[in-house]
């Protein structure tokens, strides 16, 4: 059972006029609630070759250590976004530099946008959302206690990339790729 | 005035706890309405140097020229929203090969994603949401008929850097840009 969001009334599934997917559109007063997939906007903040990385005070993953990142705003730019995520979750002011990888979530409506940078002095705290942050080196990273398959990705990734690019210095490949799971079983 | 999802009741604008924005809650269930980013996926389908447009038979734009895109919808990748779109509005199939330029366009809460693809065997129609298509060469490009700003900038890259790139071939630059306007002013 579903509610119109602009009169109250129940709504109904049905496929508006000209349009292919089902929606709940509501009787009372013709308004179609279109439900869209949502962006999730992070970085890959690093500092001297070491990844900053925040260990989760909320579900799901409590616990488990992740890229900072979070759901994308209204009147943001998705590299804003990345940056004020870092800024809550590990209190390190991140300078954005390209887009690294991007991950297809369909099965639960997300699109992954991961921003490669540079954590500015490497200061970082540990926001509310975050037990605690470290910055990491690569023989340190916590590869069995990664929240989610994105960052075991994206993290991957990098460590295989930094072989051929500099990544303080380079624009390196952008990754695009689809996790068909959901996004806690890491792949 | 905005009614609540699940149960109907009158929201209240309120900082949820641990939160930084206002959202839509309501004071009977405690639902909390998120509003995000809306992602548009697209696609500049070519066929032997020339681009794919279709001609709006929607607002907003009726009439000006556009390439195929839409909003992405759930269960999808953006890769598939972006054939889909190519489908629905031109009834061309394109093959996607790469994330070619992206948009924020933070003042109406949206992100483009259009890739490039080729259109196979230039075949195409035209969907309902279209009044024509056609394959454009450079000279012949409507410049002061386009839709959007983001279709206005995706086509001026495609014709700098074809100079330097095989689009057929190889993996071309990705531009990633903020539109600081609405979708409407050409910049």
């Amino acid at each position: 059972m579903s509610f119109c969001l602009k009169c109250g009334h129940a709504t109904e599934k049905a496929i508006p006029a000209g349009d292919s997917h089902y929606r709940e559109v509501c009787p009372n007063c013709g308004f179609i609630h279109y439900e869209n997939p949502k962006i999730i906007c992070g970085a890959l903040a690093l500092w001297k070759d070491k990844v900053l990385l925040c260990r989760r005070a909320i579900e799901p993953r409590y616990g488990l250590w992740t890229l900072p990142a979070g759901f994308m705003e209204l009147q943001e730019t998705m590299e804003q976004g990345a940056a004020r995520e870092t800024w809550e979750e590990a209190e390190g002011k991140v300078a954005i530099d390209q887009l690294y990888c991007s991950y297809n979530i369909p099965r639960i409506g997300q699109v992954y946008m991961l921003f490669k940078g540079q954590l500015e002095e490497g200061a970082f705290g540990a926001g509310e959302e975050s037990l605690e942050c470290a910055l990491f080196d690569e023989a340190d990273i916590p590869w069995d206690s990664l929240a989610f398959p994105s960052i075991y990705r994206t993290l991957k990734h990098y460590y295989h990339d930094r072989k051929t690019y500099d990544f303080a210095k380079d624009q390196v490949p952008f990754h695009l790729e689809t996790i068909s799971g959901d996004d806690t079983v890491i792949e």
